[in-house]
Protein backbone atom coordinates (compact mmCIF):
# COMPACT_ATOMS: atom_id res chain seq x y z
CA UNK A 1 0.00 0.00 0.00
CA UNK A 2 1.16 3.41 -1.23
CA UNK A 3 0.75 6.32 1.55
CA UNK A 4 0.13 10.01 1.75
CA UNK A 5 2.40 10.48 4.78
CA UNK A 6 5.67 12.15 3.36
CA UNK A 7 7.97 11.08 5.68
CA UNK A 8 9.46 7.09 6.05
CA UNK A 9 12.44 7.22 7.82
CA UNK A 10 14.05 3.49 7.67
CA UNK A 11 15.08 1.96 11.17
CA UNK A 12 16.18 -0.81 13.56
CA UNK A 13 14.34 -1.34 16.95
CA UNK A 14 16.79 -1.30 19.31
CA UNK A 15 14.86 -2.03 22.46
CA UNK A 16 10.79 -2.26 23.10
CA UNK A 17 9.44 -0.85 26.79
CA UNK A 18 5.72 -2.56 26.96
CA UNK A 19 3.33 -1.59 29.07
CA UNK A 20 -0.36 -3.19 29.50
CA UNK A 21 -2.00 -1.21 26.71
CA UNK A 22 0.86 0.60 24.80
CA UNK A 23 4.67 0.00 24.19
CA UNK A 24 7.13 2.42 23.44
CA UNK A 25 9.61 1.22 20.45
CA UNK A 26 13.09 2.42 20.56
CA UNK A 27 14.27 2.95 16.78
CA UNK A 28 17.87 3.89 15.60
CA UNK A 29 18.01 5.99 12.20
CA UNK A 30 21.55 5.58 11.03
CA UNK A 31 22.65 7.20 14.45
CA UNK A 32 19.64 9.16 15.14
CA UNK A 33 17.48 7.84 17.98
CA UNK A 34 13.80 7.58 17.62
CA UNK A 35 10.78 6.34 19.60
CA UNK A 36 7.49 5.27 18.90
CA UNK A 37 4.79 5.14 21.12
CA UNK A 38 2.11 2.19 19.58
CA UNK A 39 -0.42 -0.25 21.04
CA UNK A 40 0.77 -3.72 22.59
CA UNK A 41 -1.38 -5.38 20.12
CA UNK A 42 0.73 -3.70 17.45
CA UNK A 43 4.05 -4.62 18.20
CA UNK A 44 2.20 -8.66 18.53
CA UNK A 45 0.89 -8.32 15.37
CA UNK A 46 3.58 -7.19 13.51
CA UNK A 47 6.42 -9.44 15.64
CA UNK A 48 8.38 -6.56 16.47
CA UNK A 49 11.59 -7.06 18.12
CA UNK A 50 15.41 -6.03 19.07
CA UNK A 51 16.98 -5.83 15.56
CA UNK A 52 13.88 -5.54 13.46
CA UNK A 53 14.01 -3.24 10.50
CA UNK A 54 11.18 -1.17 10.33
CA UNK A 55 10.24 1.93 8.97
CA UNK A 56 8.95 4.98 11.11
CA UNK A 57 5.86 6.94 9.03
CA UNK A 58 5.13 9.92 10.07
CA UNK A 59 2.23 12.40 8.46
CA UNK A 60 3.73 16.08 7.66
CA UNK A 61 0.94 17.70 9.98
CA UNK A 62 2.54 15.85 12.83
CA UNK A 63 5.98 17.41 12.40
CA UNK A 64 6.72 20.70 14.76
CA UNK A 65 9.88 22.59 12.83
CA UNK A 66 12.40 23.96 15.85
CA UNK A 67 14.87 26.40 15.49
CA UNK A 68 18.26 26.03 17.49
CA UNK A 69 18.87 29.46 19.69
CA UNK B 1 13.24 24.83 26.57
CA UNK B 2 13.74 21.31 27.21
CA UNK B 3 11.11 19.03 25.45
CA UNK B 4 8.83 15.51 26.38
CA UNK B 5 8.87 15.02 22.59
CA UNK B 6 11.41 11.71 22.07
CA UNK B 7 12.01 12.93 18.46
CA UNK B 8 14.28 15.57 17.29
CA UNK B 9 15.42 14.95 13.74
CA UNK B 10 18.59 17.85 12.73
CA UNK B 11 17.67 18.83 8.98
CA UNK B 12 18.10 21.23 6.51
CA UNK B 13 15.06 23.61 4.93
CA UNK B 14 15.21 22.59 1.46
CA UNK B 15 12.57 24.01 -0.05
CA UNK B 16 9.06 25.84 1.01
CA UNK B 17 5.62 25.05 -0.60
CA UNK B 18 3.26 27.96 0.78
CA UNK B 19 -0.40 28.17 0.84
CA UNK B 20 -2.56 30.76 2.72
CA UNK B 21 -2.55 29.14 5.78
CA UNK B 22 -0.02 26.66 5.43
CA UNK B 23 3.18 25.75 3.98
CA UNK B 24 4.62 22.12 3.37
CA UNK B 25 8.35 22.77 4.48
CA UNK B 26 10.43 19.93 3.18
CA UNK B 27 13.22 19.12 5.10
CA UNK B 28 16.93 16.91 4.40
CA UNK B 29 17.84 14.98 7.30
CA UNK B 30 21.37 13.17 6.10
CA UNK B 31 19.84 12.22 3.31
CA UNK B 32 16.42 11.28 4.11
CA UNK B 33 13.63 14.11 2.78
CA UNK B 34 11.19 15.07 5.26
CA UNK B 35 8.21 17.05 4.92
CA UNK B 36 6.62 19.07 8.13
CA UNK B 37 3.20 21.01 7.04
CA UNK B 38 3.01 24.21 9.32
CA UNK B 39 1.36 27.51 9.61
CA UNK B 40 2.57 30.49 7.12
CA UNK B 41 2.80 32.53 10.30
CA UNK B 42 5.53 29.91 11.83
CA UNK B 43 7.66 30.06 8.96
CA UNK B 44 7.79 34.09 8.92
CA UNK B 45 8.07 33.86 12.63
CA UNK B 46 11.07 31.36 12.76
CA UNK B 47 12.83 33.11 9.70
CA UNK B 48 13.18 29.96 7.49
CA UNK B 49 14.54 29.55 3.70
CA UNK B 50 16.29 26.76 1.96
CA UNK B 51 19.26 26.46 3.71
CA UNK B 52 18.10 26.94 7.31
CA UNK B 53 19.22 24.38 9.99
CA UNK B 54 16.62 23.29 12.09
CA UNK B 55 14.87 20.15 13.98
CA UNK B 56 12.27 18.09 13.20
CA UNK B 57 10.33 17.68 16.47
CA UNK B 58 8.26 14.63 16.84
CA UNK B 59 6.12 13.42 19.36
CA UNK B 60 6.47 9.60 20.09
CA UNK B 61 3.09 8.82 19.68
CA UNK B 62 2.71 10.45 16.53
CA UNK B 63 5.25 7.77 14.87
CA UNK B 64 3.23 4.74 13.05
CA UNK B 65 5.73 1.66 12.70
CA UNK B 66 5.49 -0.41 9.27
CA UNK B 67 7.06 -3.30 8.59
CA UNK B 68 8.18 -4.02 5.14
CA UNK B 69 6.73 -7.21 3.28
CA UNK C 1 4.18 -3.05 4.07
CA UNK C 2 1.89 -3.40 7.39
CA UNK C 3 1.38 -0.95 9.46
CA UNK C 4 1.32 -0.70 13.43
CA UNK C 5 -1.87 1.66 12.62
CA UNK C 6 -4.98 -0.13 13.83
CA UNK C 7 -7.77 2.15 12.28
CA UNK C 8 -7.94 0.89 8.45
CA UNK C 9 -11.11 1.81 6.77
CA UNK C 10 -11.48 0.87 2.82
CA UNK C 11 -13.21 3.91 1.41
CA UNK C 12 -13.60 5.71 -2.13
CA UNK C 13 -12.81 9.28 -2.95
CA UNK C 14 -15.94 11.27 -3.47
CA UNK C 15 -14.03 14.70 -4.02
CA UNK C 16 -10.99 16.64 -3.50
CA UNK C 17 -10.85 20.30 -2.52
CA UNK C 18 -7.30 21.41 -2.69
CA UNK C 19 -5.15 24.61 -1.73
CA UNK C 20 -1.71 25.17 -2.65
CA UNK C 21 -0.10 23.51 -0.07
CA UNK C 22 -2.78 21.14 1.37
CA UNK C 23 -6.28 19.23 -0.15
CA UNK C 24 -8.98 18.14 1.66
CA UNK C 25 -9.83 14.40 0.38
CA UNK C 26 -13.47 13.65 1.15
CA UNK C 27 -14.32 9.97 1.22
CA UNK C 28 -17.37 7.75 1.21
CA UNK C 29 -16.87 4.75 3.49
CA UNK C 30 -20.10 2.21 2.86
CA UNK C 31 -22.16 5.99 3.54
CA UNK C 32 -20.20 6.93 6.68
CA UNK C 33 -18.46 10.41 4.90
CA UNK C 34 -14.79 10.62 5.81
CA UNK C 35 -12.17 13.65 5.28
CA UNK C 36 -8.62 13.43 5.22
CA UNK C 37 -6.02 16.83 4.81
CA UNK C 38 -3.26 15.65 3.35
CA UNK C 39 -0.14 17.51 1.03
CA UNK C 40 -0.69 18.36 -2.31
CA UNK C 41 2.15 16.68 -3.20
CA UNK C 42 0.73 13.14 -2.03
CA UNK C 43 -2.45 13.80 -4.19
CA UNK C 44 -0.60 14.38 -6.91
CA UNK C 45 2.02 11.20 -5.99
CA UNK C 46 -0.84 8.70 -5.26
CA UNK C 47 -2.92 9.84 -8.55
CA UNK C 48 -5.81 10.29 -6.32
CA UNK C 49 -9.45 11.62 -7.68
CA UNK C 50 -13.07 10.81 -7.78
CA UNK C 51 -13.92 7.29 -7.85
CA UNK C 52 -10.24 5.89 -6.46
CA UNK C 53 -10.51 3.06 -4.02
CA UNK C 54 -8.44 4.22 -0.84
CA UNK C 55 -7.78 3.02 2.48
CA UNK C 56 -8.27 5.58 5.24
CA UNK C 57 -5.50 4.73 7.82
CA UNK C 58 -5.93 6.12 11.35
CA UNK C 59 -3.30 5.70 14.85
CA UNK C 60 -5.21 4.71 17.45
CA UNK C 61 -3.35 7.70 19.41
CA UNK C 62 -6.03 10.05 16.92
CA UNK C 63 -9.10 8.59 17.83
CA UNK C 64 -11.25 10.26 20.34
CA UNK C 65 -13.97 8.48 21.82
CA UNK C 66 -17.81 10.25 21.69
CA UNK C 67 -20.61 9.58 24.02
CA UNK C 68 -23.52 10.97 22.59
CA UNK C 69 -26.32 12.66 25.27
CA UNK D 1 -21.43 20.49 21.64
CA UNK D 2 -20.60 21.13 17.56
CA UNK D 3 -17.06 20.66 16.55
CA UNK D 4 -15.09 21.29 13.92
CA UNK D 5 -13.73 17.52 13.14
CA UNK D 6 -14.71 15.89 10.07
CA UNK D 7 -14.79 12.57 11.03
CA UNK D 8 -17.81 11.16 13.18
CA UNK D 9 -18.13 7.29 13.02
CA UNK D 10 -20.74 5.59 14.89
CA UNK D 11 -19.17 2.35 16.95
CA UNK D 12 -20.20 -0.23 19.61
CA UNK D 13 -17.84 -1.07 22.22
CA UNK D 14 -16.24 -4.28 21.79
CA UNK D 15 -13.99 -4.57 23.86
CA UNK D 16 -11.22 -2.29 26.79
CA UNK D 17 -7.88 -3.06 27.11
CA UNK D 18 -6.61 -1.69 29.79
CA UNK D 19 -3.09 -0.34 31.08
CA UNK D 20 -2.44 2.28 34.43
CA UNK D 21 -2.72 5.13 32.31
CA UNK D 22 -4.44 4.19 29.01
CA UNK D 23 -6.90 2.14 27.53
CA UNK D 24 -7.54 1.12 24.11
CA UNK D 25 -10.82 0.72 23.33
CA UNK D 26 -11.46 -1.74 20.42
CA UNK D 27 -14.68 -0.53 18.37
CA UNK D 28 -17.47 -1.78 15.85
CA UNK D 29 -18.27 0.40 13.41
CA UNK D 30 -20.73 -1.53 10.93
CA UNK D 31 -18.30 -4.52 11.26
CA UNK D 32 -14.87 -2.33 10.89
CA UNK D 33 -12.89 -2.65 13.55
CA UNK D 34 -11.51 -0.16 15.19
CA UNK D 35 -9.29 0.97 17.99
CA UNK D 36 -9.21 4.19 19.92
CA UNK D 37 -6.10 4.87 22.95
CA UNK D 38 -7.51 6.94 25.29
CA UNK D 39 -6.68 7.84 28.82
CA UNK D 40 -8.33 5.79 31.63
CA UNK D 41 -10.07 8.41 33.32
CA UNK D 42 -11.84 9.07 30.05
CA UNK D 43 -13.10 5.70 30.24
CA UNK D 44 -14.31 5.88 33.82
CA UNK D 45 -15.81 9.28 32.97
CA UNK D 46 -18.30 8.41 29.87
CA UNK D 47 -18.54 4.64 31.97
CA UNK D 48 -17.81 3.03 28.90
CA UNK D 49 -18.45 -0.71 28.47
CA UNK D 50 -18.86 -3.57 26.05
CA UNK D 51 -21.41 -2.78 24.25
CA UNK D 52 -21.59 1.38 24.70
CA UNK D 53 -23.10 3.23 21.95
CA UNK D 54 -20.23 5.70 20.87
CA UNK D 55 -19.00 7.90 18.05
CA UNK D 56 -15.46 7.57 16.86
CA UNK D 57 -14.45 11.66 16.57
CA UNK D 58 -11.12 11.93 14.42
CA UNK D 59 -9.32 15.73 13.01
CA UNK D 60 -9.49 15.75 8.85
CA UNK D 61 -5.54 16.42 9.43
CA UNK D 62 -5.03 12.86 11.19
CA UNK D 63 -6.22 10.94 8.30
CA UNK D 64 -3.60 9.22 6.12
CA UNK D 65 -4.82 7.94 2.33
CA UNK D 66 -3.33 4.72 1.26
CA UNK D 67 -3.71 3.22 -2.26
CA UNK D 68 -3.58 -0.53 -2.12
CA UNK D 69 -0.94 -1.66 -4.80
CA UNK E 1 -21.77 14.89 22.94
CA UNK E 2 -19.25 14.01 26.27
CA UNK E 3 -16.00 13.18 25.00
CA UNK E 4 -12.90 11.34 25.81
CA UNK E 5 -10.76 14.48 25.15
CA UNK E 6 -9.09 15.91 28.28
CA UNK E 7 -8.37 19.26 27.33
CA UNK E 8 -11.29 21.46 26.81
CA UNK E 9 -10.22 25.21 27.11
CA UNK E 10 -13.12 27.98 26.61
CA UNK E 11 -11.46 31.01 23.95
CA UNK E 12 -12.88 33.77 21.70
CA UNK E 13 -12.47 33.97 18.04
CA UNK E 14 -10.42 36.67 17.27
CA UNK E 15 -9.29 35.83 13.75
CA UNK E 16 -9.54 33.79 10.71
CA UNK E 17 -7.11 33.61 8.45
CA UNK E 18 -8.29 31.12 5.17
CA UNK E 19 -6.62 29.47 2.44
CA UNK E 20 -8.82 27.40 0.52
CA UNK E 21 -8.48 24.11 2.21
CA UNK E 22 -7.03 25.51 5.71
CA UNK E 23 -7.92 27.77 8.30
CA UNK E 24 -6.14 29.37 10.72
CA UNK E 25 -8.63 30.38 13.92
CA UNK E 26 -6.89 32.45 16.33
CA UNK E 27 -8.52 32.47 19.83
CA UNK E 28 -7.92 34.45 23.01
CA UNK E 29 -8.28 32.39 26.04
CA UNK E 30 -8.08 34.44 28.96
CA UNK E 31 -5.12 36.24 27.87
CA UNK E 32 -3.32 33.39 26.10
CA UNK E 33 -3.52 33.14 22.14
CA UNK E 34 -3.82 29.78 20.19
CA UNK E 35 -4.26 28.79 17.16
CA UNK E 36 -6.43 26.37 15.91
CA UNK E 37 -5.49 24.62 12.03
CA UNK E 38 -9.02 23.44 10.59
CA UNK E 39 -11.20 22.55 7.28
CA UNK E 40 -12.94 25.67 5.53
CA UNK E 41 -15.24 23.38 5.48
CA UNK E 42 -15.59 23.95 9.59
CA UNK E 43 -15.51 27.32 9.49
CA UNK E 44 -18.39 27.47 7.74
CA UNK E 45 -20.45 24.73 9.14
CA UNK E 46 -19.90 26.24 12.56
CA UNK E 47 -20.33 29.70 11.37
CA UNK E 48 -17.28 31.33 13.13
CA UNK E 49 -16.28 34.60 12.88
CA UNK E 50 -14.48 37.26 14.97
CA UNK E 51 -15.95 37.27 18.41
CA UNK E 52 -17.57 33.45 18.74
CA UNK E 53 -17.52 32.12 21.84
CA UNK E 54 -15.92 28.44 21.44
CA UNK E 55 -14.26 25.25 22.86
CA UNK E 56 -10.64 24.73 22.21
CA UNK E 57 -10.62 20.26 22.43
CA UNK E 58 -7.21 18.78 22.75
CA UNK E 59 -6.47 14.89 22.77
CA UNK E 60 -3.88 14.47 25.65
CA UNK E 61 -1.41 12.80 23.53
CA UNK E 62 -1.26 15.84 21.48
CA UNK E 63 0.19 17.82 24.46
CA UNK E 64 3.67 17.88 24.21
CA UNK E 65 5.40 19.05 27.91
CA UNK E 66 8.16 21.89 27.81
CA UNK E 67 10.57 23.05 30.47
CA UNK E 68 11.77 26.26 30.73
CA UNK E 69 15.57 26.06 30.52
CA UNK F 1 14.91 26.45 20.66
CA UNK F 2 12.23 28.38 18.48
CA UNK F 3 9.36 26.29 17.33
CA UNK F 4 6.55 26.04 14.99
CA UNK F 5 4.12 24.90 17.35
CA UNK F 6 1.38 28.05 18.00
CA UNK F 7 -0.20 26.97 21.43
CA UNK F 8 2.32 27.67 24.17
CA UNK F 9 0.14 27.21 27.74
CA UNK F 10 2.27 28.08 30.48
CA UNK F 11 1.26 25.59 33.57
CA UNK F 12 1.80 23.92 36.69
CA UNK F 13 2.34 19.90 37.66
CA UNK F 14 -0.64 18.95 39.57
CA UNK F 15 -0.38 14.88 39.29
CA UNK F 16 1.44 12.86 37.50
CA UNK F 17 -0.74 9.21 36.77
CA UNK F 18 1.97 7.01 35.63
CA UNK F 19 2.05 3.63 34.12
CA UNK F 20 4.67 0.93 32.76
CA UNK F 21 4.79 2.71 29.13
CA UNK F 22 2.89 6.29 29.14
CA UNK F 23 2.14 8.80 31.95
CA UNK F 24 -0.90 11.17 32.29
CA UNK F 25 0.69 14.65 33.57
CA UNK F 26 -2.31 16.72 35.11
CA UNK F 27 -1.07 20.47 34.59
CA UNK F 28 -3.25 23.54 36.00
CA UNK F 29 -3.21 26.34 33.72
CA UNK F 30 -4.71 29.16 35.56
CA UNK F 31 -7.70 27.49 36.71
CA UNK F 32 -7.91 25.08 33.72
CA UNK F 33 -7.05 21.66 33.91
CA UNK F 34 -5.42 20.42 30.93
CA UNK F 35 -3.93 16.80 30.72
CA UNK F 36 -0.84 15.58 28.79
CA UNK F 37 -0.31 11.64 28.33
CA UNK F 38 3.54 11.30 27.07
CA UNK F 39 6.42 9.14 28.11
CA UNK F 40 7.91 7.86 31.31
CA UNK F 41 10.50 8.32 29.77
CA UNK F 42 10.02 12.08 29.43
CA UNK F 43 8.94 12.36 32.76
CA UNK F 44 11.91 11.06 33.93
CA UNK F 45 14.05 12.98 31.93
CA UNK F 46 12.51 16.59 32.48
CA UNK F 47 12.70 15.99 36.25
CA UNK F 48 9.05 16.71 36.52
CA UNK F 49 7.11 16.59 39.63
CA UNK F 50 4.35 18.50 41.31
CA UNK F 51 4.90 21.79 41.23
CA UNK F 52 6.56 21.74 38.22
CA UNK F 53 6.20 24.68 35.95
CA UNK F 54 5.42 23.93 32.36
CA UNK F 55 4.64 25.13 29.08
CA UNK F 56 2.17 22.93 27.45
CA UNK F 57 3.38 22.95 23.86
CA UNK F 58 0.09 21.96 21.22
CA UNK F 59 0.55 22.23 17.37
CA UNK F 60 -2.32 24.01 15.69
CA UNK F 61 -3.19 21.06 13.31
CA UNK F 62 -4.03 19.36 16.97
CA UNK F 63 -6.87 21.47 17.87
CA UNK F 64 -10.29 20.71 17.48
CA UNK F 65 -12.73 24.08 17.82
CA UNK F 66 -16.16 23.01 19.23
CA UNK F 67 -19.27 25.45 19.17
CA UNK F 68 -21.97 24.77 22.21
CA UNK F 69 -24.84 24.35 21.38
Amino acid sequence: MRLSARNNIHATVTAINQGEAIANVVLDAGGTRLVASITVEAVRELGLAEGSAVVAVIKASDVIVGVPD
